[in-house]
């Protein structure tokens, strides 16, 4: 069975129950050669142990066993839209990525600065990998000369190092159109096509606009021309309010998690300075809104870098956080990882998350986990499932549901 | 993937096994405020714990985590269908119920008696609900006095209270037809109107019903109208011997189960008087039939009393019984319930059901759970998963199964 929104829109109720999910980026992690315990299981976690104990305890899979999400569908699991189901495309996401605004009538690419020689064939699909400061000059170069004909207009945006975004923005733009990227060097750059009439369309625009980065660009070194992958058109997704009847909130301080809360309808107050702001705004949203997403980017990123021991501190931090959750009183606590970041593999990975579901009314059916780590979350009454699920178990543990048949 | 029978028509094995399937409806539960024990943990069941030393256990999901299931979905599930494809129309329920022999022919609904005013507005969807003799009268003066015209029969059964079950029976008739009951006060009730041909036409026979059924009880008070819902053809699904090539027989004291069982092609024996008749049945049909589904019923409606003590006090009961099960030694016992009923919720609950899975060759892999429990269950070998897949365990367990692919 594919669960969908169609199974349940009938059987949700609207109450005044609040849900908290306290998400930590890349939680997951994994012993270092030598060790026998996580990063979660190494922190210091005596507020999130006690949250565990008085509640209920698993490992959730992002997208499917084995499998290693990107932030896009990981985020989107959280929120329990179905991640195959609903792909975002590699250029909205990069989109979102940078904190651009996108409406119904764009089309956007992930864009590569590279370096191609007097035969127009790619030598490096990444001009040498050039600062991000090189890029933004690039990109403010190409902004003041280069323009499109027609109703279209364009947005360039710098990512970081050869990274950026392009957007096209229009009537009758299609996002089916072919990577221009060869994805290896000695080869030219493939020519933009569209796949169907609006997406024809949008192809001449991209040629045009490659044509004349080209010529702006032919006495420039490294950096001498763009790839484009990825292309897409943005759609917003069905929002949490008219799948779930969540009011829903996004208190987080990047970029591209508060474009992923946008894409599912959420309100994204300004960004938050630090964690005290993340409190506060959290606070004086908790009247208007059902429920609140509040996400710590960190964790992730230390795990990206290898740094155990500053993961280690960061989840320290966040369970400090967390403490003052008890003046809220949420109906329903979730805390949990989009994925896994083990700083031992520097990267994403395909481990199952640990997660903890806490309500306040103590309907979560305790089980015996006392504290908050991959191994304990493994015996707890959740067990393993896909992470789509924790948002109606959440729900469910909110009353926000009737009974399914009679 | 969606699992149907077609995966596993040509795999299944006939042999002379037995499998028992003993359901406490309603079996899941909580702990008191102040406990840590559910009503299961709490009951002494010295029998049921050496079926779950001896075998393997877990926790099952009638529908999908965080989904509260009706009956209808939850046996189902139970018997292997899966629950969302599967679908018991609400009149249907209804009818099964009250232990109504429903046909090929027939459309049923659920009836309220009602309360209208001079205007024909409803001033109470329940007509104060009456007492359950007052509708039997009214049943009985409808009965007597409405008559359909044309080739169309009607069934008027009381369930409860202000609650009744209408019947239609004829050839042609379709059950697409919406809900008369304005769902709130103020309203006049909404006329039927079918869908398709065959749903106009049988909409014809309860526009005609209605109309009488208003003259009749004009000068009635409080109950001087009927509102109309939950209209459905019925249908027979495929039955256990054609999934499964089980001869199934059912062993419930309750129409609702009975019912269920029917739809599904079980063989039903009359109504059990007590226990002891329960047990003889199982022990007469015992060579005659592959599968046993044994229902008790009063751990769900003590749940619902919100009862804990009572509840406690009958999974004992049945834990005595389940002693004599070591008389019969059938090849694969499945303890379990239909879904939880908590106590503490006096409702059906989204919680996973305790299951334990015992099998006279030893087949099942045994675990560590020394006790049948919620918490326990979850250490054990089946881990937490679906419902429907345990019939199909149990199948496994009794050499009925041929390999899936070479």
């Amino acid at each position: 069975m594919s669960m969908n929104a169609d199974i349940w829109k009938d059987l949700i109720i609207k109450n005044n129950s609040k849900i908290v999910f306290l998400i930590m980026d890349g939680l997951g992690g994994l012993p270092m050669p030598g060790g026998d315990k996580t990063e979660l299981e190494t922190a210091r976690t005596p507020n999130l142990d006690k949250f565990a104990a008085e509640g209920i305890s698993g490992l959730l899979d992002p997208v499917y066993p084995g499998f290693t999400p990107g932030s896009g569908p990981a985020h989107l699991a959280l929120f329990g839209y179905e991640p195959v189901d609903f792909n975002i495309g590699r250029g909205v996401l990069s989109a979102l990525g940078v904190d651009f605004e996108l409406t119904g009538r764009d089309v956007a690419a992930r864009l590569n600065f590279c370096t191609i020689d007097q035969d127009g064939k790619v030598t490096d699909r990444r001009a040498g990998r050039i600062s991000t400061d090189k890029n933004k000059e690039l990109c403010e170069k190409i902004r003041r000369n280069v323009k499109l004909s027609g109703e279209v207009e364009y947005f360039l945006e710098t990512e970081s190092e050869h990274r950026a975004v392009l957007v096209l923005r229009g009537d009758g733009l299609g996002g089916k159109i072919n990577d221009t990227d060869p994805q290896e060097t000695g080869k030219k750059p493939f020519d933009p096509e569209g796949e169907d009439d609006a997406s024809r369309n949008a192809a001449k625009y991209v040629a045009d606009f490659l044509k004349q980065v080209k010529e702006l660009l032919k006495n420039d070194h490294p950096a001498n021309f763009i790839l484009a992958r990825g292309f897409a058109k943005h759609e917003q997704f069905p929002s949490m309010e008219k799948r779930y009847g969540l009011r829903s909130v996004a208190i987080a301080q990047y970029p591209m998690y508060r474009g992923l809360a946008r894409l599912v309808g959420m309100t994204v107050p300004p960004v938050p300075a630090d964690f005290d702001e993340m409190w506060n705004q959290l606070k004086n949203n908790y009247d208007k809104y059902d429920f609140f997403f509040v996400h710590f980017k960190k964790t992730d990123s230390y795990g990206e870098d290898g740094n155990f021991d500053a993961k280690v501190k960061m989840i320290e931090t966040v369970d400090g956080w967390s403490a003052k959750l008890r003046e809220l009183n949420p109906d329903v606590l979730v805390v949990t990882g989009d994925h896994s970041t083990p700083a031992l593999l520097k990267t994403h990975s395909w481990h199952p998350v640990p997660a903890l579901l806490w309500s306040k009314k103590m309907y979560a059916r305790t089980d015996s986990v006392t504290e908050f780590g991959e191994s304990a979350c493994r015996r707890g009454n959740l067990g393993r499932m896909p992470m789509k699920n924790i948002l109606l178990i959440a729900m469910a543990n909110a009353e926000r549901f009737k009974k399914f048949g009679a």
